[in-house]
C-alpha cells in the first residue's frame, strides 16, 4: 500500500538510495534535507569518490528514469523548528524516515566545534521531531536510524540482542526478578553518544505520547551502488574515502585502487558489524512495512549483515588486490581486540537474505574505487581526528613504520 | 581546603543557598547564572512567595552580614558558548556546581515551545560544561544536581541503588554473569529526560576524557531558608508555590495558610523523596570534599532523606493546619500508586543526620507561608501543565468535587 513518506536527510549516503527505493515502490516521497553532508565536505575540503549531482539534477534525473516523482524540501530540522513542525502538519505522513543526523565518529571528536554541532544537531533535529509529531497530534511511524555502536563493544560473552536486555535483578530479599531493559549503552565516540541519547528521547515519547518509532542499529555500512541508484548516471550515490567520513571497508578498497597500503588503525583487532548499503535500503523498507503498535515500546531491530575484525577485513581485501596493509596508531579510545555477536532475528525473519563480504567478493565498490581512483585526495585518507589528548599524542609521535609509508602532503602534481 | 567554585545556577532555589554555604565555608565563589528563574516567572505572571532581592543586593548583603565575598558573571551557559568557555579557561576551578537547568517538570511539559527549551536549555548547557572542561584541559570535578525522578519510580520490590544496577545477565552458555550498570532510567516527563541524558553525558565524558563528576539524584526539596539565608533579611530564599514550580509540600502549607483546600493531583498514592533545603547544601558540601579520583566512573548519590506518600504527607499538614483535601484529575501520566525505597548510604556514612519532615513538622515553612499569605495569587495555585492529550481532556471535564473547591480567577479584590 502506497504511503507519504518523509525521508530527513535524504540527501546523504543511506538517505539517497532509500528515498529513490521508497519511491520506486509506488510511495509518495518528499525529502527533507539542508545538504549538510555537502557543506561539510566543502569546509573540509573533501568530496565523494564518485561524483555526484545536485540534488534538483538528482530528481529530476531520477523523474526520467523512473518516471516518479520524489519532492525536496530544503529545511534544516534542527535549527528551524517552526518550518519543520508547519511541515509536519501541512504533510501529516506515514511515515518518517530520520537520517538527518551528523553520522561520522571522527568528525564528532574533531574539536569543540564539531562536538558541539553533533550533539546539537542530532539530539535537537531528534526532538524537534518528536514534539512536531506531538503537536501535530499525528499518529506516524518514524523510522531512525540507530547505530550498533550504542553498544559499545563490551558485550563479551552474550549475543547482542536487538535493543532490549533481559537481566535478573535481585529483590530486597534476594530473590532474582526477571526484568527487561533498554541495553545500557557505552557509546565510544560523541557521534555515537548522541544515537544514545535519541534512544531516550523514543522511549519517553513512545511511552508518553504513544509515538510509534523503530530505531535501526546499523552496522559499518560498505558499497556504493542500489537497484535505483544505477538507472541514470545523475543517480550515483556518494562515496566517502576519506578520515573523517570514509567507511572502513571502502576506505580499503580506494588505498588499494591508488596504491596505498590499507591503514589500520591500532591493532585492527577491532570486531565490527557490518551491511551493504542495498541491504540498508531493504531493511528501512521492511521496517517501514513493519510498525510497532500505538502504545508499544519502541521496536529496535540490529541492522547487520555480518560480524568481522578489521584486520580480517583488510586481509580480504589485501588478498584479492594485493595491498599492503600498515598499522598506524589508534586515534580512538576503544579496546585494541573486542568480540562481538549480533542478533538480526528479526530482519532474517521478515526474510532478508543479506549481501555478504565474501558473497559479492566487493567487486562492484573496487570497480568504483578503481574508476575513480583520479579523484583520490591523498591528503584526506588519513584519519585527524583523535578521541582524547593522550591518543592526539600517540597519533602526533612520529614512528618509523608509519613515516616509510606516510603519503606526502598532497600537490597538485601528485594527485594522480 | 579552600577551593575555587563555580556555581551555575547560582541564583536559584537551591543554587543561591549553596553558594552562600559554601562562602560560608570559605570557598572562593562565583556565580554564573541567566537569571532565567526570575525571568520564567516573569513570563507566567507569577513570583516568589517570600519577596526575593535582585542578585546585586543579594551580592552586597551577604558581603555586609558575612564579610565574604561572592563574583557574580551574568550568563547563559546554554546559549553562549564562546564566552563560557573563556571563563571556564581564565577562572579555572577546582569544582563547577552545575544547577543551571529548567527544573520544573510541568513548566516542561507546558507545550512545544517549553519542552524544546527545556532540552535545548538542560543538555545544551551540561554538554557545554563537558566540552568547555576538556578544551581548557582542566581536571575539575563537577558536581551536578540531577534528580530521583530519572529512576523512574518502577523499582518496586528493590531498594533504589545509587545509580548503578548489579544485575545478571544470561550469557551464551546461560550462565549467569555479574555486571553493574548505570541503572536504566524510565524519566517521567521532558524534565526528568533531560537529566537522565545529563547522565550519559557524564558517563561518555568521564570515561573518555577522564572528566570527574559527581551526579547528585535529588527528591523534592521542602523549605526555604537556611542558616545563611537567615542572616540578612535580603538574602532570603525564593519560595515558589504555583503550580509549575512549586514542590508539593510548599504549595500545600501555602494552600493551608489561605484557606486553600490542599490540592491532591489524582490519587495521592505516588511515593516520593524528600529533603530539607538545608541538607541540599550540606550534601553539596559534603560532595565536594569527596570527589571521584580522575578516571574514576560518574559518582552518582540519592540526595534525599526519607520517602512518603503524597497523600500521608498532605494528612501530615492538614493535622498540623486543619486544612481540607481536595483531590483533581491528575495531569501527569504516571502510575497512580508507587513504592519507593532508596539508598542514601553514603551521605549516611559521610555524617549526614538529615532533617525529616516529622523532626521540624515544616514549623518555620508555615510560618512563613503565613506571613507571606497576602502576596499568594490564588489563580497560579491549580497546575495547568497536562502530560499528554488523554490527560489534558481529563482535566478539562469539569467534575463536581473539583468545581466545588476550584479557586476563582483572581482579581485585585480578592488577592488577600
Amino acid at each position: 500500500m502506497s504511503k507519504k513518506i518523509l525521508v530527513l536527510g535524504g540527501d546523504g549516503f543511506c538517505g539517497w538510495p532509500t528515498a529513490l527505493h521508497l519511491s520506486q515502490l509506488g510511495n509518495d516521497v518528499m525529502i527533507v534535507d539542508n545538504v549538510s553532508r555537502r557543506r561539510i565536505d566543502a569546509e573540509m575540503g573533501a568530496q565523494s569518490l564518485t561524483p555526484i549531482s545536485t540534488i534538483d539534477v538528482r530528481l529530476s534525473s531520477w523523474k526520467e528514469a523512473s518516471g516518479n516523482v520524489i519532492r525536496y524540501q530544503y529545511l534544516d530540522i534542527a535549527a528551524d523548528y517552526p518550518r519543520f513542525a508547519a511541515l509536519i502538519d501541512r504533510e501529516r505522513p506515514d511515515a518518517v524516515v530520520h537520517f538527518a543526523e551528523q553520522r561520522s565518529a571522527p568528525f564528532s571528536m574533531r574539536g569543540q566545534v564539531e562536538k558541539r554541532y553533533t550533539v546539537d544537531n542530532n539530539v535537537g533535529g531528534t526532538h524537534n521531531l518528536m514534539v512536531a509529531l506531538v503537536e501535530a497530534d499525528l499518529d506516524c511511524h518514524v523510522v531512525h536510524l540507530g547505530t550498533m555502536g550504542v553498544y559499545g563493544y563490551y558485550g563479551a560473552g552474550f549475543e547482542i540482542p536487538e535493543g532490549y536486555l533481559k537481566v535478573k535483578i535481585p529483590d530486597d530479599d534476594d530473590i532474582l526478578r526477571d526484568q527487561e531493559i533498554l541495553f545500557p549503552t557505552q557509546p565510544g565516540s560523541v557521534y555515537h553518544m548522541t544515537k544514545s541519547l535519541d534512544q531516550l528521547l523514543f522511549q519517553y515519547y513512545a511511552h508518553n505520547d504513544g509515538v510509534r518509532v523503530t530505531d535501526l542499529h546499523q552496522g559499518i555500512v560498505w558499497g556504493t551502488q542500489t537497484q535505483e541508484t544505477r538507472l541514470h548516471p545523475a543517480l550515483m550515490n556518494r562515496f566517502d574515502y576519506e578520515g573523517e567520513y570514509g567507511t572502513v571497508l571502502n576506505r580499503f578498497l580506494v588505498e588499494a585502487a591508488i596504491g596505498h597500503p590499507l591503514t589500520i588503525h591500532g591493532t585492527g583487532g577491532q570486531t565490527r558489524a557490518f551491511i551493504h548499503i542495498e541491504d540498508t535500503v531493504r531493511c528501512v523498507e521492511l521496517a517501514i512495512a513493519n510498525p510497532p503498535s500505538r502504545g508499544d515500546r519502541v521496536k529496535i531491530l540490529n541492522q547487520a549483515a555480518e560480524t568481522l575484525r578489521v584486520r580480517d577485513l583488510a586481509e580480504l581485501v589485501s588478498e584479492v588486490t594485493g595491498a599492503t596493509v600498515n598499522f598506524v596508531p589508534n586515534p580512538r579510545k576503544e579496546a585494541d581486540e573486542n568480540d562481538l555477536k549480533v542478533s538480526n532475528a528479526t530482519f532474517r525473519g521478515l526474510g532478508l537474505h543479506p549481501i555478504l563480504l565474501t558473497d559479492a567478493l566487493f567487486a562492484e565498490t573496487l570497480e568504483i574505487s578503481n574508476r575513480y581512483a583520479d579523484r583520490v585526495d591523498r591528503s584526506q585518507i588519513r584519519a585527524r581526528s583523535a578521541w582524547n589528548r593522550s591518543r592526539r599524542a600517540a597519533m602526533d609521535e612520529p614512528d618509523r613504520a608509519t613515516l616509510e609509508v606516510e603519503p606526502r602532503p598532497s600537490v597538485e602534481g601528485e594527485r594522480r
